[in-house]
């Protein structure tokens, strides 16, 4: 007993000394990167530059207030909220994990939003005659939503991966989340405004690809029961209510200026008020003695917003998003309740905060919704006008009609999941990755091996 | 000894198969009824429609950001914040029934806001011309203004009621809400743009008549003092700031554009300094050792908000802000020394959270502070543009003069006291209601009955 | 024994009578006095008065929404929430001191940010047509910046004064903030957007010179480290998030409409994010066993928006902004890990908080980088008009250079540091205060002394 005791702690001492030595190592050698990268690419943009005021005279602007900072810079507060303290309290639910749950979302954003900044600048605002891009409130609001897709990927592998390896998944993510992006909003020209495929399809599917390579059968499913206590579960509830909250600010926060903006707040509200009523219900219904569990009412309240992201721009109407809401609660409820238990048992995939019933089923429905908002859109609905606006019916797609939009917002759904099953399991696959993850595991136990706990 | 436990396990299986039953079904066909009527009824209104485009030439309007979501959507989000996080949160104190204040207060303020959209929306927004209810971002805060209402009672029951008993007491509650509000605004003609009267009075004497028709002995005032611990007080304290920190938001978000808003933000801002420090005053004065009571920190700091909700866009002045906050704090924290034990033993109403401290009575002054500030109004001091802008001296009421609305502030303050008393008497007699809330407490205890908690 | 017990109650009893008396006395009486002074001076600028209609017909201005309230108000929510749920939990790491770090925060920020509307009022925006203070959005966002340097200067002592004790500090310490606040902008014409050396530096060598002046060698730094709790310190992070995400909008909410604010805060949300990655390197590096330090996480990762707070308006550049966090995130961290035990021992300065880390280092380099930034301007980077709008040059600086400037900013930063280090001398030397406080902490213990704790 004794050897194998000191075995082990040969073993914990070897694996700190790397931890000691690679996560400093990997944090100042990529942060020197990116300072490298940004002095070389990234430059404010015209709306962020004291050459503001000559822009203004140039354009016509009449007044300060048109810049794009007033239209978004409160819905992007807003995200930013939600990436932080939505996604980083959600998973504090863990009895001895919040403080990883909290922290590495922190310093996985972190770094996230910069290499975000330079991926989809590249692909999105890079300008053409300076060879820089030109960054504004807009592209930090894009950044917070790629990093959202790798936040949720994080919620399958919670608690079983270290700080370095999530950098290492947060790297490949943001990459390839920019470019599935760049092909579903440019090439294939579907709309996506809250990110239903973009951000959710592919995070949920990209994170449980990576979830589904690394299973490792001693982390069974009783840790997810047994692991909350009374107040770690009121501590996921701020993460829950900030999250659902300021969902309507995230679905609008990119959309027209205007009635883009005004309609996208709207149906987000409503879609997720109806699924907060089918979740208690589903919940009640499933659960023993009619009690209602935390863990639905932290996750599954959300769905509404999840799928009602691509069609919220749309015309989707008001009891069209009660609908969606009202469906996805019942979906996403009835997934924690039989969903994951069945992945986990047949299909080898441990998904820790059930991301597949938050954020993969819905977000495929948010794709499918959309696909058929966009198809049956109409000149009398939208305005002649209004569908140009709202769909984006110019340049090379100015002979688009709704009903062919509707088989490119379903083919841009293709593409998102492609993206993430393909790119998580190319990242799971990577074999130092693997052996690395599978080290950190002991015992299938999850606690807080990275932080220094004084108690 | 095992006959009565078996014979309450037996009544505990009876209850909870009732609760299996009946919270599901409720959920399920009122969310499906509000889809139902949504269909029928709900449309976007002319600047959340893609039709805002010429609805902006055709009115001549410069610019996107003249929508009236780029007025009130920071408005809207605080006040959300206030209404999920804010009342949510401030519930957390006991000891046990963290959940349920959380989790219940999501649960009504989400059908809560579905069912006021229509209400307040027959009252006041309904389009002749099509029969139809447009709702834009006004609309939304209206919903969520609603809601806070029953909130507030909610407080008054808190732990003593089940989800389907709340959703029961939420449908009246909003019902009576939208008459009320209808009464007050439209017919009496009497401004409440933070809704001291409409809200607060109305929503606080609700409440405490239906717990007075409640009046249950075993559960004694001790449960209030035993109930909380130290990280439950914490908690509630996230509640108290964000209502704090966003009431001038609350009391902005529906005023009129321009000073109006900014008036109202001055105004509660510096009501609610003041508050903070005379409630330290009183509660240290009378605490035995002079120590501070957290119960009175929690919510005797948030008095002055309600108290200025209804002058708050008139010139109430920043030195009349700041003694509305002074008295208020005073009376606040003497009600909850003294006041709510008597209402206890003498008067036979358990008030949970002091509700009656919190919102009854600052609501009540915020009213007669309405009235005053109103008849005491010049066009010296507001213009002439100024004074019918602010009181809306138009149409019907165009030969309207101050001294007049100061007496239609006091009726539509009447108004307000009869509906809460009147209705949360008629809500609590509703027999089968009784009953069902009478076997829901049994022994007097506060636990999360109606949640799974594991430990 | 017995004899020593019963003495020590005796001054308890003595005291606990006086903090009776004088908590009280304080609150009313100074509160009394702050709605007399707001009686005589304080009424609504043109944009929250009335007569804003007729303004805006006399200045030709097209739309309500270029009203100050539109620009700034959603910033001002966003300072408010660190003001008082930022600062506030931040300070709830000690195990047994959430009450006193949340309730006192409270109450300083509540008295404060009256007496520094009337002290910055006196300095900036006194009208002399009439002699009164005009207030408006601005004066409240300024308001709350004056309050935060006081709430920095409460971190260094946390735990070991009285209510008393911090409310005269606050009220020393918004007058000297003003009178430095003035000398900084007006005399010395350097520009401070974010209080890098105005907010920070003065804040933080206040603080940490009352501190050294109340020296007190029972309270050792192994408090600090056996202090927090698992749970509180996951409410600590609730405060780190909260300031770190809307460090973007306190650094832009008062800086010059359109370009200014997008450009400030773009770089706060850039350093911010570097600033994470290094704290989360140098914690891991120089911590046993690589293992992270939540201490390091709740502060240190703040680092890069105190110094990027002076030159965020300037063209920085956003690699030049993600220089400064990295850097910070080194300093802040190593300060942690050398200087405050250091500073402990050997200069006998107790910092509880560690804000000569987080505040008083990063604030000092913040005043040089602005110094540099704005020494180096030149018209083809700004543009004409956009230097002259960027640095003020106008009126009696029409002929200022940047490179004059720059000397301008170092001069302001020894004003700050003069006015941190002399004031908190001067208030640390006051006799009966530091002998209060000295009674105050009796063993060296913190601990809620003045909250009514049942458990």
């Amino acid at each position: 007993m004794g050897c194998v005791q000191s075995f082990r702690e040969l073993c914990d001492r070897q694996k700190n000394t790397n931890v000691r030595k690679s996560l400093p190592a990997v944090c100042i050698v990529w942060q020197t990167a990116m300072i490298i990268l940004f002095g070389v690419f990234i430059r404010y943009n015209e709306e962020a530059d004291p050459h503001w005021v000559e822009h203004r005279h140039t354009n016509n602007i009449s007044s300060d207030i048109e810049n794009d900072f007033y239209y978004r810079y409160p819905s992007f507060q807003d995200v930013h909220v939600m990436i932080f303290v939505g996604f980083g309290f959600l998973m504090t639910f863990l009895k001895r994990y919040s403080f990883g749950a909290v922290g590495f979302n922190f310093l996985i954003a972190a770094f996230g939003l910069q290499w975000a900044l330079l991926m989809q600048g590249w692909f999105h605002s890079l300008d053409y005659t300076d060879g820089k891009i030109k960054i504004g409130v807009e592209s930090m609001i894009n950044a917070d939503f790629c990093v959202a897709g790798c936040l949720i990927a994080y919620g399958a592998v919670l608690g079983k991966v270290s700080a370095v390896q999530l950098l290492v998944m947060t790297l490949f993510g943001v990459t390839l989340f920019a470019v599935e992006e760049y092909i579903i909003l440019n090439v294939v020209h579907a709309r996506d405004a809250g990110g239903s495929m973009v951000i959710h399809t592919f995070g949920a599917y990209y994170g449980l690809s990576i979830s589904w390579m690394l299973y490792r059968p001693n982390l069974d499913q009783s840790d997810r029961l047994h692991g909350s206590v009374y107040h770690s579960d009121v501590f996921a509830m701020i993460g829950t209510l900030f999250l659902w909250m300021f969902w309507p600010s995230l679905n609008s926060a990119i959309t027209d200026h205007g009635d883009g903006q005004h309609r996208a707040a709207i149906n987000t509200y409503l879609a997720l008020a109806a699924t907060v009523l089918t979740t208690v219900a589903i919940s009640s219904l499933f659960q023993k003695h009619g009690k209602l569990d935390m863990v639905h009412i932290q996750n599954s309240t959300l769905a509404g917003g999840v799928a009602v992201g691509t069609a919220a721009e749309f015309m989707l109407m008001p009891y069209g998003a009660l609908i969606v809401g009202f469906c996805c609660g019942i979906i996403s409820t009835l997934g924690y309740v039989y969903l994951t238990p069945f992945m986990e048992k047949y299909l080898k995939i441990q998904d820790m905060c059930g991301i597949h019933n938050l954020h993969a089923m819905p977000g495929v429905i948010g794709g499918i919704v959309g696909a058929i908002t966009a198809a049956s859109a109409t000149e009398s609905v939208y305005g002649v006008e209004g569908l140009i606006n709202t769909f984006d019916f110019e340049k090379d797609f100015k002979d688009m009609v709704p009903s062919r939009q509707g088989g490119h917002q379903a083919a841009g759904l293709c593409v998102a999941l492609c993206f993430g099953v393909g790119g998580g399991i190319a990242v799971g696959k990577f074999k130092k990755f693997t052996t690395d993850m599978i080290n950190h595991v002991e015992n299938g136990s999850i606690r807080e091996s990275c932080f220094n706990v004084y108690e």
